[in-house]
């Protein structure tokens, strides 16, 4: 089982840390600046979690596997980005940003859930849920201020009901089930919602004002 | 006492949730960003403060009801205003909104102020008053960084004032007197500061630069 | 060896007070925000720090000599810019911010590593590298994202990177030779590589786009 969790957020680090370098170039940062906000968005929701559940220093510091490997994508990002041509067309830049958001929304949703059955027995169903969202959408919406965007969290319809979504389902399957059928179900879940909801312009209802400014 | 404290956080809450919620709808934001912010602005205060005095996981995590009930309360707002034509009323707003704040910021410093005594035993001053002032003002910074607006405790004359001048009251007259009279006289004072200071335009000194960009 | 400690840390507070408390004055906020963007930089990386230790409440509500500090040479930074006319020469203000703020980097990174000594008995090198590049850098960034200014740490190049150079240095030494040379020296190659890179605009590479937005 230790090592499902281990490929999970191996492939999570690496989705968030890809998204978070692109956005940095992007936003025309150098190299450190790359691997910064690489760095924030993969390990800023884990250790805003561990940090809420009292889990100090956060494991991302005590076991620094995954925070190298974020540092290595950010880096190895930047050197594709720096060298090839491919950068300049924004149409694939966007599918590879969209892609990487969700696959990396939808794992560290699932590894939060799991985080809080692992450090409190029996949690209750709303704190796993709060678990499982704060993982999933903290590294981005850290990534976004760091940035000075505002954080996708408000502005992309659908994007955290996704990860509410997956956790919920996580969460139930986790209870009735088993933890395996949990992890996998959930980040399907939440990729999937996330994709259809970019793809056909999911939207929330909103106030339209008029006058107020 | 401890139905007082309860009253207190309830009307505390509803204010907060009530100011994050019509930032959001003034920005533009749809429904679930409206419960995020009015969510954030109701609780962030306070797990600022519980992180800070070693409480993990904060309150609102482990007993949901006030988390709850913000949610309901920015639901509520959003209805509200997606019916209803007043909502373009710019002045009625603005006051809705100075009142809500007013309210947030005087209840929840005391709040902070009581959670530090319940949580350190004989408390110094300046723990109590660094607890009351960033219960108050926590969740109304998270509120306007991430509305990407700058936080109106550096802009808003008076505002962290009225919530230090407060906390500091609550503080004494919990000692002097007793925790009800502290916490009742503390949420007068800070309301009636900060309404004063927003009606008579209050300011502080400024520097005046003029070849400084 | 602990009044070496206390000495630093009065000397990084002053200096980042003093930063905190310019950029406010610049970015036109009244004597409050002066004040309250001059604590934030001074002692928010060590909260930041102290909560990632697991150190609560943070040290410097419970020993508020330097939170002190920090208010009285914001409030003084404050009262010079009020009266004296050299505030308006541009130059010598962006001298002084420098300075300041690479001496309050160089301070706060040693200081940072020695609290991850102080706190987890022969702590791993990496642990000790992000605890002191964090409290060297954590009160700059919360004073940028207030003042919404894009952090330093991502436009300036170099910024971070003397200060990862730096807590390298002093975790060497301190292991090697003793407490003393590792914190004199780690302060003095943060301070030397900052200012050396500000001087000769030291960049690190960067991807230029073309088309992309």
């Amino acid at each position: 089982m230790d090592s499902v969790f281990f490929v999970l957020e191996f492939i999570g680090t690496i989705a968030f840390a890809v998204s978070g370098a692109m956005l940095a170039i992007k936003s025309k940062m150098d190299v450190f600046g790359v691997c910064a906000l690489g760095v924030t968005t993969a390990v800023g929701g884990g250790i805003i979690r561990d940090i809420l559940l009292g889990v100090t220093p956060p494991t991302c510091f005590t076991e620094p596997v995954f925070l190298l490997l974020a540092i290595g994508t950010a880096l190895l990002t930047f050197t594709i980005f720096y060298h090839n041509p491919f950068a300049h067309k924004r149409k694939i830049t966007d599918v590879i940003m969209l892609i990487a958001d969700s696959v990396g929304l939808g794992v560290f949703t699932v590894i939060g859930v799991k985080a809080c059955f692992y450090t409190t027995q029996n949690p209750q169903l709303f704190l796993a849920l709060c678990s499982g969202v704060i993982t999933g959408v903290g590294g981005g919406v850290m990534r976004d201020v760091m940035a000075k965007n505002t954080p996708f969290i408000f502005v992309k319809h659908f994007y955290a009901c996704s990860s509410i979504i997956g956790a919920l389902f996580s969460y139930v399957i986790w209870v009735l089930i088993n933890e395996l059928v949990a992890m996998i179900l959930g980040v399907i879940i939440v990729v999937i919602l996330r994709i259809l909801a970019a793809r056909f312009h999911w939207k929330l209802p909103k106030v339209h004002l008029k006058n107020v400014k």
